[in-house]
């Protein structure tokens, strides 16, 4: 690889979690020679009503090459299949005037299903990061499909590693293990300030010298139309706990308006003195406030992931996750209110788990990014079982 | 399943080759009282320059639900990207108003990925024939994503059926083995008519009575920018050879325009006396030609699969159909002139094949029309690994 | 007309104010028997945060045809741009599909743009309500692009038909003048009832025996960016008179979101207590609302026109309406807090003016049904100035 | 305006008939230093099957910023609208990141009323060449809204300026007078070299050096599905003249493969050896050959403009031009067999006409320039006629 022309790493971003495990991947390619580092942001992370994390992005120092918006209002699957289609006719744009050499991708989000369909089919390198991972949604489904697309892989954990080559990818495009979240996790500063909590959002004040629970719920869109079922369960779960509470917003996957609402109904009919309702928290913030929860609640992949690396007590809710590889600081529930409410109180009494690796040891994202550097950029994928053959056919011989 | 609401089974036809084949499964669905067959006819079915095939659906007695343009001019790897986008947009509106309780895909095109991943978000139950083959192009992705969003397969091979099993597809899910294609090679009237060949297209005349060739040469995708090359070393192989000689115009993926040019610039400048180009025949007389003819050579999948039915020889040029499972009628070829010559007269030395049933036994289409009136829809995927760990949790108790 | 083939009518809904004032005409369209009536719900109609319109329409006993998702998220120029496009493919799709011989839009939206964009390149005669009137914002070019794809015209004053005719109109396609929301003013109970700015919304209660005000502040696109300092003013200017007011919440158009936003902060700091914002009445309780407030504070287009059936007082602030034909009933006032201030206490001392029938005598909505029974479909336009030439040279003859 | 901040116009070029004449344009701004020139090429320009005009604007030195692929594939009226919406789709996306400050657009395509919608939503300011004709199809719709959206007008003619003028257009906004193509016609070498119509296209050769016609027939996008009769008549009058003709394929829109198949079966049938097509010629060759020809048969806009200032006869063929301004070298006909052919034979009776400035001195493009670089941008358009409301009112007191 000449210097005059380094290789060019254009790293798709579709929400604030995806800019939360990316950012010190990105960091780690920006700071290389033989890098060049291109920028994406779109889906919810250009959206005011979440927080346009977008601008995280330019305030942490990075280039924005380009900016999409994408999402179809609406918050139906019809719309969030459209949404599918239109960030596949805006990706393949933008990857025609980037021209980059390898496409980094995280994740499991349609958006993220419509770059990797836009770079496939553009014949561009792609690299995946969180593949082979289980888990329910479409998500799931969204995710293998990604992997059939991608050309390398950057699994989180040695399971989903196995898992990838079961699935028929070859084995020497599987380039390391651990996810990148676990670097920052790593290295924040993990003190809580007082303000983190009060000066956004609305509803009670949490004082964060006292214990309080972090609440997150997705819907589950293969489950579309129960999620306003299963919010009431969730809410109703936290309000029979009664203790200061941080409820995040949902993403933008169809069931969230009915979530929303559901919410908000809530509170007006409950005026819950226990909770505070918050849009958008920057990655580190996020990850100061989990690991100072005294117990994690609901359906978020970071429950089963980011909660490991602080040892955060973590009730899992509903099947949003189900098949999920976890530590032994999750507890499952059903989204059932007196499940949950067991599982938190369960949760409660046995306090904090010792920290876990099982997502990565904090040092991976200088070893993605060298192994950017370091890949043969290809683009005929075939399903690796065929080489059993050709291996078997040269053996017999 | 109550007599008074029969199963909605939505296909989703998206070129010539895909209504060859899912014809007789149409037939089968239409011929039951407890299914109802849907039709959406997309891609270049409905295209001029493609023969418009949407009239030999409608001229066969079916009736089409939808006809969806989705092909952005161009024939660039962007322009077929963003026809991905633009077909994701329109079949998700489609879906949403046909309601279909199961989507039902055959094969690999990107069109084709395109109603999967609206399928897929939308909730709906998919169907898919022809998964879990090899070949080269980004059909290779492409087939294995769809496989990935669809929850019922109808694989057309042992292999390809173990493959799907491999990759982690619910074995119960893996319905029937076969392709449907087989149904029509085996019912077919295999006498061609002499007008055939001589009432459409343009070029030299051929006489059927006499041996002549089948040639198609599709691009290979992920090697854009190379066809020229590709094609002009198939044409002087032909050339050379100077048997009679039918070439059907290429498909519409990236590249095609190329090779539509390489075409006209080698009739303009050979003139040659034993060329005929056609741009379409009907599936029946298409399957007519191929039965006929003392050797099929280039790179359709159809070489592969129909070919064997009749035991029609095959010289397969290129990378294009690359992994794919062939049986003994088959004679591989790189895309270089004397090797492809050698390959035809290996072949026309030889003479016909016995027949084969490898890609189906000629009675697949009732099999599947069986297995959707009887079929569980579900929607939550799951990677079929996470099975064995419950299954030995419940074995280690 | 055949009685066994009534003319098809397809009346593209895109907001709940194009449904406040094509509700009448939809009744007596759907009350021919040479009509038929076809209804495409679009725009905000569709969202959740817009109180889905799209049900009131339902509730009133109208088949809805097709619903149609369009807005992209962003709230931005460009997002509303493309919003545009998405909305011209999907309306094309849908006139495709329902093969009206009439398409009847109302109003200058973008989503009326659109579906005039599409229905003209279609070939379909277009009816247009409300072309020829003046305004601010894109609406002012919108609305004279949309007459110049429509065949038809149903202006709602005098002036408005004259300036079309001044544009190059045909006279005889100038059909009939007046607004049909005045057949809804003509005929509406104008008894607010006191729980209808109780039971939604959320803030202050209006007790409806005491005086209220009505506050609608859309943005002026073409001011884009600068509508935040405009909301300022104009929260501040109703601080400063402290009467209690309904607040309904801005449209869809670029800059929206930071409207909303505004709100939101004035409503944190300053706690209003007179103050109750609400987001969507149905058509009829609106007008009920206005009828009943002591003077109408915005700018939105109904302030102009509605307002004056009734007699109520109206402020109309900014720019987003310079240049409409007004009654004597509004006064306009800079979006600068004292001269809005001055403006409401002046129009508070005047009270309330007499009815005003500009915009139409209530009887609209017959005729125009009956317009488009009787008239002549075409395809072809022509500015009408050529005729002079025409009528020239025979007169010279 | 700052020498450090050339004010940056964006010229949207969608054919090969677009850039001949905005090439004289695009020189004088490139030559300017207040005025710096941004490109976007799309429409045909992109196809390979017309001939891939971009590639001309880069021979002639031109940097192209922005490629948009925009046509859908079909040619139907819904294709032909759907491409409208993605146009405008990709246009502001395109926008957004040139960010200019005025975007110029020339004609009336449909790729251009997506380039004026796109940009008038995104308060960019908007000049228009060749606003305030008339003509027939649904380009004379589509140039008159489009003169809706633009901010300042550059009609090629007085009467279109006079027109501009009465549809309300403000009259210091129409800027100069004179059709840039004018330019060209006025420097070109009028020498017709022998090779140019030997050297591409198929079908006869045709000697330059004697008497030859010229012919183009588009289809009439409001006569859609009539296309074909009157392609036939009309082949079937250059038949029974005879003479040596060189024919034009048809543009991209609703018909044209009609017409394309009507030209084929005609050649299959008839084997003309007086008829050459040719898909494509240089803006420049096809001025040379239009100079050259004897007549000038069918309904290119062209005809009506370019040809008079070469003085070459004229028949304007059916009614895509009607009402067009034209000068004494243009005899009418209807689409129908025996009425071309006598207007052909009195055509060439009469022979060469004088030349005609009707649309434009020579020296047009210079003064547009000058003109970009002068105009004072604005965003809020309003119908004129009020302001004579405002002036009555002021005289008034």
């Amino acid at each position: 690889m000449s210097k005059l022309c380094p290789r060019k790493i254009c790293v798709v971003l579709v929400d604030r979690a995806n800019y939360g495990r990316m950012k010190p991947v990105m960091a780690a390619i920006a700071g290389r020679s033989d890098l060049q580092l291109q920028v994406i942001a779109s889906g919810t992370m250009m959206l005011e009503r979440f927080g346009s994390a977008v601008r995280n992005v330019r305030d942490d120092g990075f280039t924005v090459d380009e900016e999409i918006y994408i999402e179809l209002e609406g918050s139906t699957p019809a719309t969030m299949a459209k949404s599918v289609g239109i960030a596949v006719v805006e990706m393949a744009g933008t990857f025609q005037r980037l021209r980059p050499d390898v496409v980094l991708l995280i994740g499991d989000r349609y958006e993220t299903v419509a770059a990797a369909t836009a770079a496939a089919y553009m014949n561009l390198t792609i690299g995946h990061i969180q593949g082979g991972e289980v888990s329910g949604s479409i998500d799931e489904s969204a995710r293998h499909a990604i992997s059939k697309f991608a050309h390398f892989h950057f699994p989180s954990t040695e399971r989903a590693a196995q898992y990838l080559e079961r699935m028929g990818e070859r084995p020497d495009t599987i380039l390391t293990i651990g996810c990148p979240g676990s670097d920052i996790a790593r290295t924040l500063n993990r003190t809580l300030p007082a303000w983190v909590l009060s000066g956004t959002g609305s509803g009670a004040a949490i004082d964060v010298s006292h214990p309080f629970l972090l609440a997150i719920f997705h819907p589950t869109t293969t489950e579309y139309g129960g999620e306003r079922a299963q919010m009431q369960q969730y809410l109703a779960s936290l309000h029979s706990v009664g203790m200061p509470c941080v409820l995040l917003w949902p993403n933008i996957d169809a069931g969230a308006d009915h979530i929303s609402k559901t919410i908000r109904q809530f509170r007006d009919l409950k005026r819950p003195n226990w909770l505070r309702t918050i849009t958008n928290l920057p990655p580190e913030t996020y990850l100061q406030v989990l690991a100072n929860a005294v117990c994690a609640v609901g359906n978020s992949s970071s429950f089963a992931r980011d909660a490991g690396y602080f040892g955060t007590p973590v009730v899992l809710v509903g099947s949003r996750q189900a098949g999920r590889e976890t530590d032994e600081h999750v507890v499952l529930s059903a989204a059932v209110e007196h499940e949950i409410v067991a599982a938190i109180r369960f949760q409660l009494a046995h306090g904090r788990y010792p920290p876990s690796a099982l997502y990565g040891d904090g040092f991976v994202a200088e070893r993605i990014a060298e192994a950017l550097a370091k890949l043969n950029p290809y683009q005929q994928k075939r399903l690796h079982y065929v080489q059993e053959h050709a291996s078997m056919a040269i053996a017999g011989r």
